[in-house]
């Protein structure tokens, strides 16, 4: 019934290494890559190896330890640490994550230096482990009651365990809903270009048992007009101050359709998504990634050659058309600046 | 300039065939499928070789043709109809042509059935073209009002050249401003499951030197939101009395999120595919396309084996969010059923 893990440390803190589950070969294969070295985690990151706002944030917390095995550990830190940060912009959860280990570093003694990281990356994970079980306890409750227990949910991209070091957000509530024998459905958009509901949404959630229905991202309109889901239920890379979100492309119109169509939309994620800093999304930095992403995935071209393509990762769900957002200090709702300061600090 | 002709007959009454561009080896090859019997009509139809609303109506009236060489002329094109007809339920565009097609038997004689089949058959297809001319000219007229001249347009799936006889419909304006040496760009979803805006539209535009951008289709709501786009406008497979339309799975989201920022959103369709014995959407049959179409594309499979799967090929959008539907006859502005009788009755 546990999910896989697709993040371990292995080993001991001066000989160990990062397995990551590559996440770019599934549902076809499932393989491990080995990082011993700083840039292939960041490479791993980069590639989506391992992505997911929570798991990129434990990722490279390992990734930091591995750095620190440099000749002077602290500078080896500070390199991995720059290195990590430019990986991936958005999910705040990466800078957050490095944020906590250079706090590590601050406090350890140089003789323990490497086991205080690996300690404190482990902390990060088993936190994350915990946030994503307390965020499915609070979510299915609220959830319960938003569909008057008929959960037949919509998502989008992969919150799953295969982003988090946990049972994941958006799905932590459907495992829930899954061990206690509750009906459930979950309909997965594909989430295109890169496919992580079908790929590993419908892959993680199908491997538990729990029904899944996979859809063209395009047909979640359709969906929600036909009254075939009660809620929508996504994560997100980062929370801005006032409530305003950054998740996978697709996860924006989503929501519009869903206050069309009196569908509640619920974001679930860990505080460490939350950025505070952050006043609105506006100044929230908006991947672009490559354009055969879009134009040639998975051993096909599906483009004329050398066609211009505009290929932004993620978009913004603007505060007012969420309805809450679920962590694992508690329910934000209504979704505003003041309860969303007053969760983050509680 | 003149874009490629995806359909053609070849040769003489008797004796000739109907020969189709196949569109599912787009944009890779460009090969033909020469189709000699009824059958091989009604698999080029099922199969997308031939799609688009006035595309699928042309090829089914040349299928007729090819019907009528039975020993009985008239009941090989009974025949014919039945199967063709049986081909796909959405595009209204099949059944009208049919029905011109056997007010043409009915008023043939015996010694020159065949002969007057094919005459109705290609007047069928000079009219569609002569039609994608005309909507061209009264499209292009009204976004270069609704945009100020600003000619950056969104568009779903391929209502271009590839889908009618002619220069397309909502492509139409596009390649008449491009021979006015008006400035335009146009965005082009790529249309999931099928890719027909990545391998159909931006490979009919580009190659008609048109500059093109490719999106994915969760990606339009933030091209929408930015303002990149200053009107979108689409095609149509059947459009009912009060001005409903049945599209691609995917143009009504679009609408939506359209009307959400203040996009006008247009349709460009031959009268031939408004149908007013529909007195509304709820009335017109949504096919549902095999799973595979989302779960094995273009050779690669990107979902996990036997996954289940929703696959509506269109859907429906309320006339309400429709700012106008140019049509051969003239602009139905503002989209109700005395405007829509008006104009196809004209």
């Amino acid at each position: 019934m546990n999910p896989i893990e697709a993040i371990a440390w292995v080993g001991d803190a001066e000989t160990g290494h990062l397995r990551l589950l590559d996440q770019t070969r599934l549902p076809q294969q499932t393989s491990w890559l080995d990082c011993h070295r700083v840039d292939e985690v960041v490479d791993a990151i980069r590639r989506l190896s391992v992505r997911g706002a929570p798991a990129i944030g434990i990722a490279a917390a390992y990734g930091s330890v591995l750095g620190a095995r440099a000749a002077d550990p602290r500078d080896g830190f500070v390199r991995a640490r720059e290195a990590l940060a430019a990986s991936r912009p958005t999910a705040v959860n990466l800078f957050w994550a490095l944020e906590r280990m250079m706090q590590a570093t601050n406090r350890a003694h140089d003789d323990e230096f490497a086991r205080a990281m690996l300690a404190e990356a482990k902390s990060i994970h088993d936190e994350d482990r915990r946030a994503c079980r307390r965020i499915g306890e609070l979510a299915l409750e609220l959830l319960r009651e938003l569909t008057g227990d008929d959960l037949r949910l919509l998502t989008h991209c992969n919150a799953g365990a295969l982003a988090t070091g946990g049972i994941g957000t958006a799905t932590a509530p459907m495992y829930l809903a899954r061990e206690a024998n509750l009906s459930i459905r979950v309909y997965a958009d594909e989430t295109r270009p890169l496919l992580q509901g079908a790929r590993l949404t419908a892959w993680e959630l199908g491997a538990a048992g729990i029904p899944v229905t996979l859809i063209a991202d395009s047909a979640a309109a359709s969906v929600l007009a036909s009254g075939r889901v009660r809620a929508v239920i996504t994560g997100a890379d980062r929370i801005a101050r006032n409530g305003d979100a950054a998740n996978k492309i697709g996860t924006y119109p989503l929501a519009v359709l869903a206050r069309r169509h009196r569908v509640p939309f619920v974001i679930a994620a860990p505080t460490s998504t939350i950025d505070l800093g952050t006043p609105s999304a506006s100044e929230i930095p908006i991947e672009e990634r490559a354009s055969d992403e879009l134009t040639n995935g998975f051993g096909a071209t599906t483009a004329p050659a050398g066609v211009e393509a505009f290929t932004p990762a993620f978009d913004v769900t603007p505060a007012d058309l969420i309805d809450a957002i679920v962590t694992e200090r508690g329910v934000i709702r209504p979704v505003d600046e003041t309860t969303m300061v007053r969760c983050v600090q509680a």
